[in-house]
């Protein structure tokens, strides 16, 4: 059988698969597993991406049943029942499956306005985490060198569009930075005049979350100076800033640094499988699926994770708990012993950290906040970080940043800095 | 007074400089300090590039009589004495000096060759470092996904140009993934069949240390499997493989993965810097300098370490030790107190790691080899480590990766991939 991706969907996936009496195939378009909850902390100089980007090879070590495939998976024949995968030799290689679980995940949206994407990047993968990295240290050193006050406020200002939990940590972590990791490493950027504007068009922020928990999160971003703007809708972006409209009107509010931490949608192959099937998708081409998670009259193919319909938050759990239904499901017929319940999500709660020792959690009916929910948010991305070599590394690193102040990977390539600015380098040393 | 370059040498003078009673401005093309002794082992998945990047602002934090500015130095405009510095913003600007410290490191040399540097590039800085961790943990993938038998052996067969410490050591890491660290972790690919060839025009590895030395170290290599080909010069190289030449004739060795680890030259500046002074260079355009390590009629002008031609090797501690005495006979002048001592190089040894546990070092006339070799290797790279929590975290990180046997840090990055490859990614999900 096959599995397609290595998020959390297909992690859970194969590890369930692993004594199943078939051999499995994993396909996936890069070498690891993204731990994506912790990438706004790669983004912000907190953790490397070794520690987010686990090795899948590592990670199925001793997996005997196991073929790992490298390549994206780019359509599925489903009268043949093979995969199409596009490696990255250029070459395009079918593979054939009897059951196949479908867990691509999804992809940022920007609602038909991709031309967005160049000057506000979104946060999905380690090339956006690494990129942002780049842009948010190289604005404050370009804020230093700029000598006209209007261009070095706008170097010291950062936009993020999108209140959900990548918007509210990564403004958090911004603040951080200027208020506090970064403070007196300047002599002449005043980085106490550091804007940081959270937008949505949303009424609150942290919008999936009890509302409780929301005015928690707003409470403690003014507290840490963050400008955040509820109501207000994103209409441009360009190099210099963005225009944002609200009931009031529009408004231009210039910023070098954008962050694009809003929508989501299914990736291309969502569709192609919805249009190889017949399947219903929902307006963000999500797959509807059966109470079992295999699409309509194809009961050997499971979409699990963000790529299914449904009203369940595209979170890490319900990935997770997706994978491993649809492989007990697998495993299930295989032992022609056929699982009849259908998938059902068990709600382990949601969290989502402000600043260091300040978190919003919430358990069942459970609200936490402040130093509790941040050791609640502690414990939780220890206990599911993915090998006991990265717990210990990355504990360290959170000692590091949160007790001391530094920010110990800020790392711009060379690469990223002329792609971005197209400058030829001057002669380097 | 101007520091221009934040590599071994330029730290320890601005860090001499600290109480001097002038204002002191240090001028870099990269935010950080790179710790270069330890560079292959990011290129190998040890460490991350924030372990071996150390943020110069945080390094020299408090420094009240320092500005730090981002910039490469293009030119020196000896009359008027100023720098002209080029920065990432695209603009040129003029820094004025009393006295002047150039510390802008070596870059390396293919002998004119420049051709060869895009299918064996060198490791002198972070991208370097990158681009080799991406080459070589994809050459393993696509040993795995090739199907035809010579072309996996091309993807298995490494080729490092070059026996001094880079070249070793680099031969030793990639010993270790194949055979260690990946062990295990592929089904089609082989890698026990990974070829790795070290060659050098000398007749013998690691020339500049002690014939003992280079006897233990090619012992060692051998062991390991390592093919070193020692009286033999790479005449051409591309994308496919080398030519080499010995007294017995050429010979074409085919392999994708190539390392150019031989061969050192003085950048750039310090070409204009010869020019614009009159000073007289050697081979590799070093600056000849007087015995106080200032430019022949420049009094206010020092060269120190790798931009100057000596007999000394081009190692830290030559620099670090250089940037310490030019500093210090600045503040003598300023003190009114002039330093009348030459620059006396205080030789504190050499080493170098062949694989873990054992490495070749020697202290004056003491050689050590094996595990003590390496034991002395760790103690002096944590000793020389810039800050507390680096050793930290790098002593954590290497209690990892050789007690264990994992690589944490393996991402390559779509950018690289691209960039490389020149494809393009099919439709990322």
């Amino acid at each position: 059988m096959v599995v397609v991706g290595a998020g959390f969907g297909g992690l859970f996936a194969t590890k369930t698969l692993r004594r199943a009496p078939a051999s499995v195939t994993l396909i996936n378009g890069t070498t690891y597993h993204l731990f994506e909850p912790l990438l706004y902390q790669v983004a912000t100089g907190i953790l490397s991406e070794g520690e987010v980007a686990l090795p899948i090879r590592e990670i199925f070590r001793g997996h005997d049943n196991l073929d790992i495939k490298l390549g994206w998976v780019t359509d599925v024949d489903v009268a043949e029942k093979a995969v199409l995968v596009s490696a990255p030799d250029g070459r395009e290689r079918r593979v054939p499956y009897d059951s196949l679980i479908v867990a691509a995940g999804a992809s940022n949206s920007y609602f038909g306005n991709d031309g967005f994407a160049e000057h506000a990047p979104s946060l999905k993968n380690i090339d956006d985490a690494l990129e942002l990295r780049s842009r948010i240290f190289h604005a404050f050193e370009m804020a230093e060198l700029e000598e006209d006050p209007a261009a070095r406020q706008r170097w010291l200002t950062f936009i993020l569009i999108g209140a959900g939990p990548t918007g509210v940590e990564m403004a958090g972590q911004i603040a951080e930075l200027a208020h506090r990791a970064l403070k007196g490493q300047y002599r002449h950027a005043d980085l106490a005049k550091t804007r940081i504007i959270l937008v949505d068009a949303a009424d609150r922020v942290l919008p999936a979350f009890d509302p409780p928990m929301s005015r928690d999160a707003l409470r403690q971003l003014s507290t840490m100076g963050v400008d955040v703007r509820l109501n207000t809708r994103v209409v441009d972006v360009d190099a210099e800033g963005v225009k944002m409209e609200t009931a009031d009107g529009t408004e231009r509010v210039e910023g070098y640094t954008k962050i694009w931490a809003a929508g989501v949608a299914a990736p291309a192959l969502g569709q192609r499988l919805a249009a190889a099937t017949g399947a219903e998708t929902d307006r963000a081409s999500r797959i509807r699926v059966n109470p079992d998670l295999t699409i309509p009259g194809h009961p050997e193919i499971f979409v699990v994770g963000d790529m299914a319909a449904s009203n369940l938050p595209g979170v890490a759990q319900v990935a997770m708990q997706g994978g491993r239904y649809a492989a007990r499901v697998i495993k299930g017929r295989l032992a022609g012993r056929p699982l009849t319940k259908p998938f059902r999500y068990f709600d382990k709660g949601n969290m989502a950290t402000i600043s260091r020792f300040s978190a919003v959690a919430n358990v069942g009916r459970l609200h936490f906040r402040g130093v509790l929910g941040w050791l609640m948010w502690l414990a939780v991305h220890l206990f599911y970080l993915i090998g006991f070599k990265n717990k210990v590394t990355t504990l360290m690193h959170w000692v590091v940043s949160f007790l001391g102040r530094g920010r110990p990977q800020r790392v711009a390539t060379t690469q990223q800095i002329n792609a971005r600015n197209a400058l030829t380098r001057p002669t380097p040393p």
